[in-house]
């Protein structure tokens, strides 16, 4: 299934780009005015390969996990955060409860590797019901400092749980998804993953986080080099990238972007720790990016480096480091903006308006 | 009343975005993890001097004025396309129908400075009634290469006109406002402000506008030199600038802003134009800068500059270059997120979230 998720990926088919412009290009403004707005357009009709598409239902996955490393003190929040904002999400008063409310985007929680036993818990309470699904394949991660992060095989069912919650709302008639997570300590993977797959010193692309002081983020970073010195992750096999030195809300996120890109779906990818995910799934396959959008521009340091790597420029610059898919929220409501355009401006022989002179 | 407006106009208190500051702190997030999204709550708290502010009732308008200076050649649309998309904007067809629509936002349109009468044809045609207003100040500007563009009562009573509409919608219960403007060949005076009031040399605050060619862009900038050699704006009085070289929608747009200001409402400013006159406004009246959110970094060359002169950050950067207040409706978008998170979001303590440990 896997393989084959990955064969079924191919790259968007530029007649369909073509004819998007075309639209574009007679609607009542000065071709091109419009900016990004059109980009967003053009990319969605190649996506879908549909010259009217709809994003009626849209929805944003947030993968929760937890991460061994947490306790060699890497972030401001201690691990339990993880867990106590699961509950948060599901009560709706997190912050991506709110954004995704305002952009009309319903929110699914996936327990992909929370270190405690949610899904009893959830149901003991009876809250938030249908937002929340387990497709748990680890109770966190190990201490990467001190060997694997998770086994290979844990590590592609972290994916495949991503590809078939990918399938799963498709086949629902949701048009467009996007990514977010929760877990404390998941930077320091992040991190881990931009340095071995772009090549860069870990020191450059290694930030602050939830909001950590000076001397822990030399201890971070510290972690991360050890991480990549006992582990030896192989940069050239993603899963192995993955597997060593990743976490489970990654490798979901690096699966529902390959699920998308099968079932030629837009995915909106939130900010760092999505990217990183983000970046697996085009070392996997390539081909994906062409079905991404990148959200926003994160203030975590080393996010531009995996935007770079996959070709990516994102949507908005507005300082946010929270993750959750809060950025992502918000970007849905900019690529939705380009298709109303699309679809609902006059031509100018609709409205009767005069074209350029001469 | 002009003057009785500038009066009114005070800086914002900074207890006020304090106030707003704890609140944002409480909240189940790393502190200022939602970067810009907070300076908006805390803008808009501070601002209305409320500490749960409302956005329920949101406007944008849209001053439409002819250019005698187009004779020039200087615009690649012919000017009758000024009076064309009014029409355009009352079917509901324009690039800002939509995006106000996907805001929640009312759109206006303001005849300030049409130069062929708009009223009595709209009236016959029945259509889009209560989304226009006759504010009609001047039936165009006079070509400001040969003298100034209207006189100096006329750029009081445009200035006016704009302070009329923020007292009047005020009263109405609208919470937010917003500046656009249509008018071809109004990137001219837009530029010959700009250089004249941040001192920069006009080849630098110029560009190309709707999509001229670079000959044309050649003459552009020879006429905006002629038209302020032969006017010889003061910058440091800016209803001359505004008389001599600017425009009538530029001016509603600057007096909106300071009728906003004096109501103590937050105003979104579009792009450039609008930009041209909200430095006019800045000019007048330095303390409605803490009024203003700047929308989004046009694509039109000088922008930039006139946002450092008043000190503004923009909000979105998707190469727009349209006005009408797209951008503007899109950044209401993201001032409303702001101002959701600030009210909506569970505290640590309402939602038993661990805080930072140590």
């Amino acid at each position: 299934m896997f393989q084959e998720t990955i064969k079924r990926i191919r790259p968007v088919a530029p007649e369909f780009t073509e004819k998007a412009r075309e639209r574009l290009d007679n609607l009542t403004k000065p071709q091109g005015s419009l900016g990004r707005l059109e980009e967003f357009a053009e990319r969605l009709v190649a996506i879908t390969e549909d010259t009217l598409p709809v994003l009626d239902k849209k929805i944003i996955f947030t993968f929760a996990g937890d991460h061994g490393v947490a306790e060699e003190g890497v972030s401001a929040y201690p691990s339990e955060v993880t867990r106590q904002m699961v509950f948060n999400f599901l009560n709706g008063g997190a912050g991506i409860n709110i954004l995704a409310c305002h952009a009309g985007a319903k929110v699914v929680v996936v327990d992909i590797g929370v270190k405690s036993e949610i899904a009893g818990a959830f149901i003991n309470e009876q809250v938030g019901k249908g937002n929340f699904l387990s497709k748990k394949i680890i109770f966190g991660t190990k201490n990467m400092r001190h060997g694997p992060a998770m086994s290979k095989n844990e590590a592609v069912k972290c994916i495949q749980a991503g590809i078939d919650l990918a399938y799963e709302y498709a086949g629902q008639g949701y048009k467009i998804f996007a990514t977010g997570e929760m877990g404390i300590g998941n930077t320091t993977p992040s991190s881990a993953i931009a340095a071995v797959l772009t090549g860069r010193p870990v020191s450059e692309v290694t930030g602050k986080g939830t909001g950590i002081e000076d001397e822990t983020l030399k201890i971070k970073i510290g972690v991360i080099a050890d991480s990549i010195r006992v582990n030896k992750p192989d940069p050239s096999d993603p899963i192995d990238v993955l597997s060593k030195i990743g976490g489970a809300e990654i490798g979901g996120i690096a699966g529902l972007i390959m699920g998308a890109a099968a079932r030629r779906l837009p995915v909106v990818v939130d900010g760092f720790i999505s990217t990183a995910g983000a970046l697996i799934a085009y070392c996997l396959a390539p081909d994906t990016k062409d079905y991404m959008f990148s959200a926003h521009n994160s203030a975590e340091r080393g996010h531009k480096a995996m935007l770079e790597k996959i070709g990516l420029q994102p949507i908005l610059d507005l300082h946010l480091r929270l993750g959750e898919g809060t950025g992502a929220a918000l970007a849905m409501l900019m690529i939705e903006a380009g298709l109303k355009i699309y679809r609902e401006m006059a031509t100018f022989e609709e409205a009767a308006v005069s074209g350029k002179s001469g």
